[in-house]
């Protein structure tokens, strides 16, 4: 299938299957990894692809993420099991490629990795992350911060939103998971190293 | 050597070679530790014995650190070697262990863990970890709850002082330490399952 028929069908498909307010995020998070990607030099096609896919599984109840993991073996953090909604990211990088015939690791990786991040993200990931967390109704304390650093610093929004996700954690009492926090000391050192 | 001799041998090591600040606060760490050995029940006389012993590395210098790490060949988290000073907890344990005979298991890793914390930590770590963050002469952003808290459950305070931790490298642009973290989530669950 072609990117142009891919999205579609991922159109018609989230349109029918998500709710209206998922919908519209998508939507938001497409428009804003375009901006992202045209700002800051990645491949502003893939972020395109990628945005319409990564949350394709975000509603499916945890008995089917956790079923659709194990039949088709995916290869996630163990911890992920526990909070099976982490899941929803690997699964759709998954149908993306068997569905779909997606094969460009980056915007797979994009797509896997988008609620989490990861260490090295690259410039493609952290669009796509970065979108996820400022597009146009995303609204919590502090994503104007992130916001107005996305205007300027792909890699600051991207450290600051990898944060915003942890304090959460901290002040919800949620599980800390170690992939952010991962990703978010290597983009820290990376800042370091850079600056 | 018996505990009391090792506690008298130490003392006057500790007044020697520590800066008075630093051996002040390890006086209020053996005051406290004793204190919520017998307000929760854990072996006082152990715990009294892992709080002389427990920042007998603290002022060592990064390169000693290492050095003495390396050349035990002692067995700690590789990216703790990023972070020297995360290795004093770890150093002492082995001195203890060496030029002092201390033989016993919770003792040894109250000590070694004392600065991060771990998973399933035992009431001597946790009395241990809990007075060297509540100890009179502490001042910090947090303090007076973790201290409230040790008044009458210690694993609150224990869950408390680790959050504080971190949240602590998050506002300071600190690596974010993967053993506090896992300490952190396992005790958040443990909390969790006893309420």
């Amino acid at each position: 299938m072609d990117r142009g028929n891919i999205i579609h069908d991922l159109r018609q498909r989230l349109a029918q299957s998500l709710t209206p307010t998922r919908y519209r995020h998508v939507l938001g998070v497409v428009q804003t990894a375009v901006q992202l990607a045209e700002r800051f030099g990645a491949p502003v096609l893939d972020a395109e692809l990628a945005a319409w896919l990564h949350d394709l599984a975000r509603e499916w109840p945890d008995e089917r993420l956790l079923a659709y993991a194990r039949d088709r073996h995916l290869d996630v953090p163990a911890e992920w099991l526990e909070a099976p909604i982490l899941l929803h990211g690997p699964v759709a990088a998954d149908v993306a490629r068997v569905e779909y015939g997606v094969e460009d690791a980056a915007v797979l990786d994009a797509v896997y990795y988008h609620t989490t991040g990861k260490p090295r993200m690259g410039k493609l990931e952290m669009v796509l992350f970065v979108a996820d967390a400022v597009e146009p109704s995303r609204d919590y304390p502090g994503v104007d911060r992130i916001r107005a650093l996305a205007e300027t610093d792909l890699t600051a929004a991207a450290l600051a939103s990898l944060e915003s996700t942890l304090r959460y954690a901290l002040d919800r009492g949620f599980v800390i998971d170690l992939t952010t926090v991962n990703a978010r000391n290597e983009l820290l050192m990376r800042t370091r190293r850079e600056s």
